[in-house]
């Protein structure tokens, strides 16, 4: 065991506390963050939640009843600052201020990257997400502390990092926290239609567009092409896109699935997703990217044409 | 309680087995009978799985190791059916002679429509999947049974019939059960890959294609196309494009989505999903169809055209 127990202490023992996480909020960000809030809250203690950073629109269920500091509304002294969910001190979505002037950090997180940033750390990777570690932090601080509002805070980044229990960090404790959670009457099926069934229009009509592309090379390679055109015509920002990559590798017999975003006429960021063997970690890196064993990406910048066929000519080594 | 015991102690205390199931045999079909099947045979019991039906590809990790026999091939004598996941004695998959036949017919199922046709009913419109009635009862006939290969079948049916835990039918228990399958090891993510990561390429074509065919009418209601010489061109059963019609409900704002499937130039099938509120199924009735509140059907012999206009029309008055 790490010492979630000197984190309790901890806890327990302070009564001022400014909550933050990484920027570009997510659902386990932000549910970890405003379920520890609502439990803090619970405790009688004094809690801030700061984020410097716009809220992603979909997860307004989340935050809408409670406000959202920026660094500089609080004024609050002696303050323990939590960290959650963030692997890095510098992607704390707070001020320089905040981030120097705690009395204690303590820097709860399961990203592998962590670098133990704070005087207390819990840093746990085989955890599915940070909500996971937060519910079983709230569990033995009091087993009955978890009601449904903090359950449907806890469930939202429990489902958005394992991808509704699909990734394979989805752990036999994960699905045992998702049964207590139901019991207590969460709002499940308002969490799902709030994250999956409430993409943007023009989402869906840039999927038509990109899909129209297919393209399957020796059966194994499957690519898909965002060109800068399509994301003129559709008026969508480039970064919510990235998911489109898997429609190519979900395809029956495909192994390795690539999406080219044409960033601008001259630059395109190439996605790979692996199905089994390749690893595409390897394949972005020669190209100056990396990532993970099954999902990479990089950047070149030429012209589609050109980024195309010096990718596929070098994925087809690894196939 | 219903039944479980007195179903144990048919099974318990009988030598020959045959198990069957629906028509168009899906995860949770294959999944409890296997599941099943592979349980009896290690309590050495004499048994068959038989279904007269072709066998969908994509679950082949389910059979591949065992003989599925037609029901001519059988010949067993004193033998007990066992019928999982089938609502309807006329939908088994199986011969007349084999459903007359029988000493005992055993009926389990979790379809709400079943009407108790066996000798033994364990009918739970409460439950998940047949999947997960199945777990319970070898559970209960032995907690260490249920081994990896059990586990893989038995996990299939529970996230086919739950949708990967997204649908409302999945309960506290659902959760434990995955929890419970996953510590023994189960191959979780062969299973989504063989199902979630393995489409036809004429799916995702067709699907490019119905998606440039997206319209939104008031802002809440989206509608999509697949029109006879989409199916022509892309070479795809008419039968494996149903999910197209969740691209049109999962949009921001839109608490109907319409998918117009032309059978034939003059035959359109309208699949109907609604997201909070607006009971499609009322609405398909009015043309002859039926189905659930959020998810209903009909289908409608005139032209696409004139069939949009008709129906479009109709929605609009629940909105
Ligand atoms: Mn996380
Ligand atoms: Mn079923």
């Amino acid at each position: 065991m790490m010492k979630m127990n000197n984190i309790i202490e901890a806890i327990m023992g302070s009564d001022n506390f400014i909550i933050t996480s990484h920027y570009s909020p997510d659902g386990d960000n932000l549910g970890s963050s405003i379920g520890l809030y609502y439990a803090l809250k619970k405790l009688n203690k004094n809690v801030f939640f700061v984020l410097d950073d716009v809220l992603p629109i979909n997860l307004k269920f989340l935050y809408e009843d409670i406000k959202v500091y920026k660094s500089e509304e609080v004024k609050v002294k002696d303050y323990n600052l939590i960290s959650l969910d963030c692997g890095d001190k510098d992607r704390l979505c707070c001020s320089e201020y905040l981030k120097e002037n705690y009395k204690m950090l303590i820097n709860i997180d399961h990203h592998k990257s962590n670098d133990n940033y704070g005087d207390l750390n819990y840093v746990d990777p085989t955890a599915s997400s940070t909500c996971e570690i937060i519910y079983d932090l709230l569990m033995r601080i009091d087993n009955k502390i978890i009601d449904k509002k903090i359950g449907n805070c806890l469930y939202t980044g429990l489902i958005t990092d394992t991808g509704n229990f699909m990734y394979s960090n989805t752990n036999p404790s994960s699905f045992i926290m998702a049964s207590n959670l139901l019991k207590l009457d969460i709002d499940k099926q308002g969490i799902i239609k709030n994250i999956y069934q409430n993409n943007p229009l023009n989402y869906v009509k840039i999927l038509g567009d990109a899909l129209n592309t297919l393209e399957v090379i020796n059966g194994k390679i499957a690519t898909i092409d965002l060109t800068y055109e399509m994301f003129k015509k559709n008026n969508i920002s480039f970064n919510n896109v990235d998911g489109v990559v898997n429609y190519a590798r979900d395809i029956q017999g495909i192994e390795v699935g690539i999406l080219f975003k044409q960033k601008d006429l001259n630059v395109v960021k190439v996605s790979f997703r692996s199905k089994s063997y390749v690893d595409v970690n390897k394949i972005a890196q020669k190209f100056g990217g990396g990532g993970h064993m099954m999902a990479s990406g990089c950047t070149i910048e030429d012209s589609l044409e050109n980024v195309k066929k010096a990718i596929i000519k070098e994925v087809l080594n690894y196939i």
